[in-house]
């Protein structure tokens, strides 16, 4: 018999990693959001409550990115019951942190499990980006991916995303650094050149197969040189008070790279386990000079990634 | 005692690979420059002979790839006696398969074998790229790297480059076919627009991490996928005739991606070793139906770089 309900957690995201925009992303299970799917005799999704860091969303499932996630699920796989959220959010709202993500992968995980089939990850994978483009606008994968499948992960294609994990060498630690402000990824989204010099584009490609490289053959000297975005966060830092401070902080202090998780505000930064909590108080000392207030988190980044809890 | 005399080969090189603009080349050895280096009482350098398919080269060791790589290694070594180089172009010019950069560095590799105190590889690279600046008007080192190295290579970085061998899956050949025209590296680069759009970068920065993770995990369907040059080739390839047709008969016939060689005219496919040959074909008829005569190779990809055989 199947199960009458089942809760899901979903690790935040930094997607990006600085070089591999739109591409690129890693799971940060230090923090995430946690949904509980409940069968229901009526059909379609309802939401019965949304708690934790942020609750300023919508209560209707078309509208909320878990609702839309699992209203696509339900659709396809009609199991002939409905199902009743309730949205546990641990990453804070518009942070660059992969929030409205995370709800999505979380509410078609925990759904997956009432299913007297359940789905492959890969086939969850569509539901949950359909479910994300509610909050950012457009379809997007580099969030979804990561916190479904865990680690670093690269995704190709966007009608059929191929999805890929990318080894990463056990010595890193990331440092996220959050500081007290929002910033809409939209607002992000439209800042950026809609062209990039050809040159500037040779550069990016060098750091992004540099790391990619690195990453594989457990080369951190090869990381420290390449984990540098020199296309978007050189438009998007303006967007962060403090920023730059905050950069050179994390390097002055042994960080391999340090850039813009997502869209931001939220700053992340690779280093070496040693060198962790260094990294994290310089950060923090950048924006404290700016007035504003932080959460921090240090974890390492392993392969896990959405799952059923409970 | 120091040897009088020393020959090298160095192998062609494929610049590009499709995905990776001025990053990525791979050797391909199956062609390759051969140079004589000999022990004269007279300092500095003088070229006494240039035979095989390129002669029209300057005998001037200034404005000559491989005397000008020579002079530059004799002047920061100072061994207290000067090279003649006689050379014999494997290579054609003006072909894309990274002749000028073969030259260059055969000539150091042979002339090094005759230094009490050899260098390494890594500190030959940047006198090889000082001789290539003299043909392409410019410092690269996509062709120089492989041909030094062999093998798929990435190069991060020009003033103190970083070489990284990549491996490439023991199925993948790689099919060459050199249409018989000229096409100059500083016409194929003026043609390129200075700016791409973001979309663009981020298909083609897909495209990459696909093609390195197929690599490094030795995923041909993935190559499959990601082994296509969104930004460069559909500029470049007006200047080849029957371009469409050759990379349409490449991929028809099974081949995991085709573009072009370096600046071109060669164009270049990766297949499995069973199609090299349909591909072969394939590709000779698309430039025969615009009247143009071929040469063909196939080969693997071999990580055995330039070397003394002589």
């Amino acid at each position: 018999m199947s199960r009458q309900s089942a809760t899901a957690f979903a690790p935040a995201s930094i997607g990006n990693v600085a070089v591999g925009f739109d591409v690129l992303g890693h799971s940060f299970p230090a923090i995430g959001d946690r949904v509980r799917a409940t069968r229901t005799e009526r059909p379609g999704v309802t939401i019965s409550a949304i708690t934790g860091v942020t609750k300023e969303l919508p209560l209707t499932a078309e509208n909320n990115t878990a609702g839309r996630a699992v209203l696509g699920l339900l659709e396809t796989t009609q199991p002939g019951f409905g199902v009743e959220l309730t949205i546990e959010k641990g990453i804070p709202l518009g942070s660059g942190l992969g929030g409205s993500a995370a709800s999505a992968v979380a509410a078609v995980v925990a759904t997956n499990a009432l299913l007297p089939q359940p789905l492959t990850s890969q086939q969850l994978l569509s539901f949950a980006m359909q479910g994300e483009a509610v909050a950012s606008g457009a379809v997007h994968v580099d969030n979804i991916a990561p916190s479904l499948f865990g680690g670093l992960v690269l995704t190709v294609g966007i009608e059929r995303p191929n999805v890929r994990q990318i080894p990463v060498p056990p010595a890193i630690r990331c440092v996220l650094v959050h500081p007290h402000m929002e910033l809409p990824t939209r607002e992000a989204r439209q800042i950026l050149s809609r062209s990039v010099h050809l040159s500037t584009v040779i550069w990016q490609t060098a750091n992004l197969a540099g790391f990619l490289t690195g990453c594989f053959t457990d080369d951190l000297a090869l990381i420290r040189e390449s984990l540098q975005d020199v296309i978007i966060e050189p438009q998007r830092q303006s967007l962060i008070p403090g920023f730059e401070a905050v950069k050179r902080g994390a390097l002055e202090h042994g960080a391999l790279g340090c850039s813009i998780s997502g869209a931001g505000p939220t700053v992340f930064a690779w280093c070496e386990t040693d060198d962790a909590e260094r990294v994290r108080d310089a950060m923090v000392a950048g924006f404290t000079a700016q007035g504003l207030a932080c959460d921090t988190w240090i974890c390492a980044i392993d392969a896990v990634g959405a799952r059923v809890v409970d």
